[in-house]
C-alpha cells in the first residue's frame, strides 16, 4: 500500500484530514477549487505542526509532501485514501464521488466526511464510498465513525489506527450516525434554553466546562453514570434515574424555529462571550489545551490516552520494541 | 458567619457536599439514618482527601470537624449553609425541608441538590429553600446551579464561591434546570441508539470520550462550534448546521419505553464494558483523570482551571497577597 492519500475539499475538516497524513508521514495531494485553500491549508497546518507532536515522547515519521492538484483526477491517482469534505449536499457528494470512483485506484478506500449522509445515500447511484467522519479538529482529536461495507471499513480502521485514530465502527447505517446525534440532542436544547431567555450561550458553556465535560473527557455517559450509582453500580442508577424519562421535560422533544432572530441572538451573545479572541487565538486555546488533556490521558491510560499510547509503540522501530 | 454546615442525607452526592466543605475548613454536622451513612462518608472523604488537595499549589484550610447527628435538629443548630441530598421524592423534601425551617438558624442557606425539582416545588408549602445542584464529584466539580430567589442565591454563591466552587445562577426556573436538561437529551437518544442495536454502551462511551468530550472539558458548545465555522465564526456555522434541526431525525425526539428489559440490556452491557473494575477502582481512575485534566486547564486558565487560579489567590493569606 502507498503512503498517499487525496484530499478533496480543503476547509477546517478536510485541512484537518490533510495535516493528520502528512504528519504521519503520507502524502497527500489536495484539491479544491477555492484559491483561497492554499492559504487556510497552512494555516490549519501550521496548528497541527505545533500541537500534534506534543502528544508524543518520540519523534513522528518524517512529514510527508503536500501537493495542490488542478483537478480531481490528478489528485486521486495512485493514492490508497481518498477523502471526501466537501459541502453537505448530497448532489454534489454524488457528483463528487462519480469522479473519484473513475480515477482513483480501484483498491483506495473512499471516505466521506459526511456528518448527515448515510452509506446507502451516498451510493445510491452505485459506488463503494463509505463514511469516515471525523472530529474538528481532525488532526488531534482520535475519532472516525466508520459507515458502510464491513470490508470496507475493515481496511479503513487499519490505516486509520496507523495514523493515530480511533475508528468506531457502526453497527448499522443511521442518520448523523452516533456521536452527532448527541450532539444534536443538546444543540436543539441549547438553542431552547437560549431562545427561552433561560440562560445565555456562555452560561450554557459554563455549564458543560464546569460539570459534565470534565467527565466526558476521560470516560463517556455510562461508565460515568455506572460509578454515580455507587457501589450498587449500574442497575441501581437505572432505577433512580430511568423514570425521569417520563417526566414532561417538553422542550427536550421539540424543535425550535430557526429564524433570523434566533440567529442573531445566538451569534450575539457568542460575541459578548467569545468575541475577545480572534478564531486563530481560540484554536490554538483549544489545541494547547487538548494536547495537556491528552497527555494526562496518556498517564493514565484512559481514552484518548490509551490510543496514543498503542501508536507510539506501532511508530518505535522493529529492533527497539 | 460561622463557617458551620449541616448536610442532610448522606449518599454519593451528600457526602461529596461534605467532603468539599471539610476540606475548605468548614465544620460539618451530618444527619442520616442510614446505619451505613458513616463508613460511606468516609469512603468518599478519602477519595476526596486524595485528590482535591492535589489542584493547589499551596496548603488548603486545616480540614474541618465532621460530626454525626442522631436528629436534623441537632444536625442544622447554628449552622451557616444547610444542604439537603435526600432521594428525589417530593413529599419527602417538603417533610425534611419543614423541619430544617423550624431548626436551623434565620439566615442559613438552604440549598437542595435535586436536580429534577424547581423551586417553586420545594417551597410549594413555604419556605425559603433554594436549588443548589452539584456534579459528581461534588468534591472535584466546580459547577452548582443556583436557582432561587436572588438574595438567597447572591449569598449563596458567595459561600460557594469560598470553597472552590463555581456557582451558575439560573435566570429562570425551569425543570432539570440546565446541565440535566443536556445530558437528559444525551441519556435519551443513547437509550434509543442501544435499544436499536445501532451501537452498544461501549460504543457509546468511546464516541463521547474519544471526540467531543475532550473538547467539552475546557470550552462548551457554543465556543467550540465559533471555532469549528472557522474564519467566519458563529454566525457562519449556524447557516452550515442550523437547519439541519429541520431533518426527520425522528428518534430524538421520542422517548424509549423502559422496560426491565432495556435495564437488563444496559446493565449487561455496562458490565462488559467496566466489569473488570470495582466501582472503588472506576472512582479513582476517574479523580485522578480529573485532577490532571484541572491542573492542564489551571495551567492556560481555562474554565475550571480558571475557577481553581481564583480561589488559590483567595485562600493566600493577605500579606502574600
Amino acid at each position: 500500500m502507498s503512503k498517499k492519500a487525496a484530499i478533496v475539499g480543503g476547509g477546517v475538516i478536510g485541512g484537518g484530514w490533510a495535516a493528520r497524513f502528512l504528519l504521519n508521514g503520507w502524502d497527500v495531494a489536495l484539491f479544491d477549487p477555492d484559491p483561497e485553500a492554499e492559504r487556510k491549508i497552512d494555516e490549519v497546518l501550521s496548528n497541527a505542526r505545533r500541537s500534534l507532536p506534543a502528544l508524543y515522547d518520540q519523534a513522528m515519521p518524517d512529514e510527508g509532501r503536500l501537493t495542490f492538484r488542478g483537478s480531481l483526477a490528478e489528485a486521486v491517482a495512485g493514492v490508497s485514501w481518498v477523502q471526501e469534505s466537501v459541502p453537505e449536499r448530497l448532489d454534489l457528494k454524488h457528483k463528487v464521488f462519480a469522479q473519484i470512483e473513475k480515477s482513483a485506484p480501484a483498491d483506495a478506500v473512499l471516505g466521506s466526511s459526511t456528518s448527515g449522509f448515510k452509506p446507502s445515500e451516498l451510493n445510491a447511484q452505485g459506488g463503494r464510498a463509505i463514511v469516515a467522519h471525523p472530529f474538528n479538529p481532525v488532526y488531534l482529536l482520535p475519532l472516525v465513525e466508520l459507515v458502510g461495507d464491513a470490508a470496507e471499513t475493515g481496511r479503513a480502521a487499519d490505516i486509520l489506527r496507523g495514523i493515530g485514530m480511533f475508528p468506531l465502527t457502526v453497527r448499522k447505517e443511521i442518520d448523523a450516525h452516533i456521536a452527532d446525534r448527541l450532539l444534536e440532542a443538546v444543540w436543539r436544547e441549547s438553542l431552547w434554553l437560549v431562545k427561552d431567555g433561560v440562560a445565555t450561550t456562555e452560561e450554557i458553556d459554563e455549564a458543560i466546562r464546569m460539570g459534565f465535560g470534565l467527565r466526558w473527557a476521560q470516560m463517556g455517559l455510562f461508565e460515568t453514570y455506572r460509578i454515580a450509582g455507587g457501589e450498587a453500580g449500574m442497575r441501581h442508577f437505572m432505577a433512580q434515574f430511568g423514570p425521569a424519562l417520563a417526566w414532561p421535560w417538553t422542550k427536550l422533544m421539540d424543535v425550535p424555529e430557526f429564524t433570523d432572530e434566533l440567529v442573531d441572538l445566538i451569534s450575539d451573545q457568542s460575541d459578548a462571550q467569545s468575541g475577545h479572541m480572534s478564531i486563530r487565538a481560540l484554536e490554538r486555546l483549544r489545541d494547547d489545551n487538548l494536547v495537556g488533556i491528552m497527555r494526562v490521558l496518556k498517564a493514565s491510560g484512559s481514552g484518548a490516552g490509551g490510543v496514543i499510547n498503542k501508536h507510539e509503540a506501532a511508530l518505535r522501530p522493529e529492533k527497539l520494541r
